[in-house]
């Protein structure tokens, strides 16, 4: 079968590689929907270390292909949702309810509960192996498409994460700092939530319209305005929950300088360089803050629930996918979302 | 000044009553807006006891009129939004966060925190003194409306509540029994707080009809349908979070048959008598559950969140309004609201 | 094997059973450890429903003496304690976190989490089968003894849960309805989550004693006390938390009215008819209580927690065992905790 | 009256100055046992800014001297304790629940609700104005001394605090970082709250001691170990919280460090610099840290509480205080403290 394999950096690329089987507690799922992330444009340029000969990708929408032994309650044919992160659901981690630092290791080298297409195999190939299958399959309903769920994977549980952790609650404002694919969800679920005002700051022409479109309530342009002073201007005495998605120096001080006093601020980015924590803006200022950092939650359970969260129209996500291509076109894919030209947002590769 | 006065069960109306003073830490407002609650029909019937003398209700929106001594940060002339429950921010049960269990007595005779139209002087009159003001008057921002905010005060402060405190969560499958003013605020609570699915059962036309337009997801009419069978068919295991607001038997029983294990129960009704705990509901079917109740919180931060949430567009409560009366004619407004005619849901009460 | 079998209401009894072997992902643990619990007498004298030929018992302490294929971090000879509930890790209702209603029942016959010795052959023999062992099997520390970890499979880990559920905080007055073994473990359970005062009504003379030994503050003994009056006197407006650990209409409604406005009535106790909620103690009162019901939670991570608050001396659970018996004499041993004779709390039975 | 006022750095004293009179809702409280603070000794040295002519202390034990007007339940001679953050209970910070935020701030310059030798005259005077003194007078129990409460106003307060805004829980480890006077109190804290085990890093022989003294399982001394090193040996995947109570880079980062996955970092130090967040303990390493921070909570509902569990014999406060001296000697005091010599923790000045 093909499937996108990592050398190194800037080497990677389709590659003819043996279809998986399904071991003890394990499926093998016939992709039919995929996508390209942040982290997989960090992994082609060699800037988070993977083995060379990985198959990358971490988010899967597809059809069970073979069930190996011990899983209970699904068919072959099943269509299936698998979260980026594959907890086991029985290493102390996952029991003691942070399923996203699963340590369950052996037989497989794991980081946390990120397993796919960082320590296995991933998902932009025709098929994947999928670990714990007993946790990690997810049947999708019956009258959504492949594209409504597909980002409930990672990018939309990892965004809404980011308002779950904060405690967003009724009537809150929320900033939210670079508006990528995970930024706009963290948006929509602090809207999900009930903030009665989402502040959103980016830069991206086409994302910012799409922030507008999807409901965020003051798009700020950081090309164009002093954000941080319209911010303020905004918030009075500071927003109540300040939410960071990119991982920047900038964007996290910028969010550390925007709650109230008692305010909390949600990080979801993945930084990559020593932080200056501001001494007006932390503790010294002798306030009561919260920081929070959040990895995508995985597991059917979770997964269940965020397609109910689709399937009853409260949250659309295809406008996300801006563009679609053939898995055999995946180093297009690469090539589009690498330069961010065209207004790209996400893309669907599909088999 | 011309307030509405009880005097004995069933005796009510219209009388000529001296303008209320302002004293220390307290303010006179000019009402603009007020309403009907149920609890009033309680009250003017003799079965909520009460002082005869009495002015009644407990909603209000107007103008301040008076500044006593020791207020600061306000200015006659402000309209503000004062909530049900008048809490002092300065006993042991505020400051335990328990704002509306407000303990606060001496001078007045307090049960919890509703004194207006309890062991106050009520909202149904040109002026209204309101004690603790630094607490309770909370400035309506510009460009909105009396109605739109006025249910702030009570119902919808209450039915929001009754959301938040079950702890509503994306993707929850929330059902509400009993769909008056305050259980169609739940169900939008519930909505706001990113429930997926939000069932609510009831029995008025009007208000199955509001329910519907409102968002609820399913709507289910008890004077045809089995609702009990219906709602264990729409939820499988049962429901995360069961919202009770009417304070009856059996939408207690139903709300606690139809919660799946460690879902939450949250009662807003107000009982009148002696409730079954069925067994095969309750803690003996080897459950996790909780059964929350609330009471409307009130104070100005509570209802300058709340405005927030109505003036970003979130929530529009003024469907809820059917009907419009003048002071002059509200034994008119009771006699509507007392025999549930021409699909009426709440009345507005002009000056 | 030696097992302890139900037959039917009254006959129970020592039987020679098969040996028990170890499937895909079970262990067989040598039991070196078990006890009787409240629930095992009810299922003698056949008020719990269970089906004929069951091997009896929840509590267990013992050596692993063979692994089923599949199971990682464990070797034959571990020394091991296993919970009352054996939840899979796996289904939504664990990831959802609640492994006490594990719903993963194709196999066995499951009543939530709770199966050995209800629908799986028990404890109260020689070997015991674990299923999900890979959660279950919780290592114990070297230096602590059988009797000091047994009652961490359910009667410590039900009450502590009491209070857990409860939320306990610093500072709070805490009154405990029954003092039997799950109910002075609940107030134990209070002590350790900073409680100032603990209350605790009982009646057995021994389980009084005890109760002083291990820490309550104020013992009030309802043979010969106004229990009531005695916890408004002492509480003054109500206490912050009421444990209910019996499960009868007079300690429940005790519970209820002995709670400040605002407070928390968490409920152990399993009930065996219809409840009361009296008017003037639930929502009638126009409080904001919350009642909250709680299954023993499992699995192993919940039982290394437990092991290391014993292992660092913060609580002695040792005091309760009042009696010491050897499996083959298990009727006396019925018979002693049936009778309630000579100071019984909890009886140690050795292989 | 003779009061400690502040002239400039290193000038400060014993003045004699008039005596306040209360205001309406103020209360005038004769001091009978006041402290010193690490605060206290930045202020006289210049490093945090107070207005030349501040008397300064923010810890009071005393007598209620005189009531202002529109305070109710208090009695001249009630002896009270007072909180070193003294909130309003009205403003919108308290009312949303963060009342050591308190921006009640017309007629007094606040900075959050710490006041009292900040922006108002101190407590290391004969008289003392307390300001929202209907929220901030809390009655002494009977048979309590004033060395067993005087802490509670501030430094337990604060440190347990620490530990309460972690969410400490039965069997967690808990290290905290810097074993001064509000460290050690936060050991205490997170040990009322079941932590099963406490480990403290510090380096004062006396602190040490009374560390071991107090509870404190494992003590660690930087001096003369790898702390990380034994941290980590302790600890093997990390520990369930940090606490942080001193304000430099090393000791944050230390608590950042030592914290497994999904643990939490609760900061109580107060920071003068900037700080480093390192990249492989923080966000970076794909982790779902917290990190919290936490001013002195105040008002006279958490000092009643606080004073009900020193009451029931949980927390013994008093061998905090090594050294005692009167007012007039209050240089001698500052002295000591500064130098830290003679092993002295805590003072105690007397009038």
């Amino acid at each position: 079968m093909r499937a996108t394999v990592f050398r190194d950096a800037g080497k990677f690329g389709l590659e003819e590689v043996e279809k998986p089987r399904a071991g003890v507690g394990e499926a093998v799922v016939r992709m039919t929907l995929t996508t390209i992330c942040g982290t997989d444009l960090h992994i082609v340029r060699g800037e988070f270390p993977v083995k060379p000969g990985l198959t990358i990708g971490h988010e899967l929408v597809g059809v069970i292909d073979e069930l190996g032994p011990g899983l209970e309650g699904y068919r072959v044919g099943d269509r299936v949702l698998v979260g980026a992160v594959t907890p086991c659901g029985q290493c102390h981690a996952c029991l003691a309810g942070h399923s996203s630092q699963c340590g369950h290791g052996s037989g497989y080298e794991a980081t946390g509960g990120w397993r796919l297409g960082n320590t296995l195999p991933g998902t932009q190939a025709e098929y994947v192996r999928v670990p714990y299958a007993q946790v990690n399959l997810a049947p999708i309903p019956e009258g959504l498409s492949d594209e409504q769920v597909l980002l409930l994977a990672d990018s939309a549980s990892t965004g809404f994460s980011g308002a779950e952790s904060a405690g967003v609650r009724i009537g809150d404002t929320v900033v939210v700092f670079a508006l990528g694919p995970v930024g706009l969800c963290a948006a929509l679920g602090a809207r999900l939530m009930g903030a009665a005002r989402v502040i959103g700051v980016g830069g991206g022409e086409s994302r910012l319209a799409v922030a507008r479109r999807m409901g965020v309530d003051v798009v700020l342009d950081y090309r164009n305005q002093d954000v941080m002073a319209e911010v303020r201007r905004l918030t009075g005495g500071g927003a109540d929950v300040a939410i960071e998605a990119l991982g920047t120096q900038q964007t996290f001080e910028n969010a550390l300088r925007s709650v109230r006093p008692g305010g909390v601020v949600s990080s979801l980015g993945v930084y990559s360089g020593k932080l200056q924590m501001p001494y007006d803006a932390f503790a010294a200022g002798l306030g009561d803050h919260r920081i929070v950092t959040t990895l995508c939650p995985g597991g059917k359970e979770r997964m269940r629930r965020l397609m109910a969260t689709v399937e009853s129209g409260r949250v659309d996500l295809t406008p996300l996918f801006t563009h679609r291509f053939a898995l055999k076109d995946i180093r297009d894919a690469y090539e589009l979302v690498g330069e961010r030209s065209d207004g790209v947002i996400k893309v669907a590769i599909h088999p």
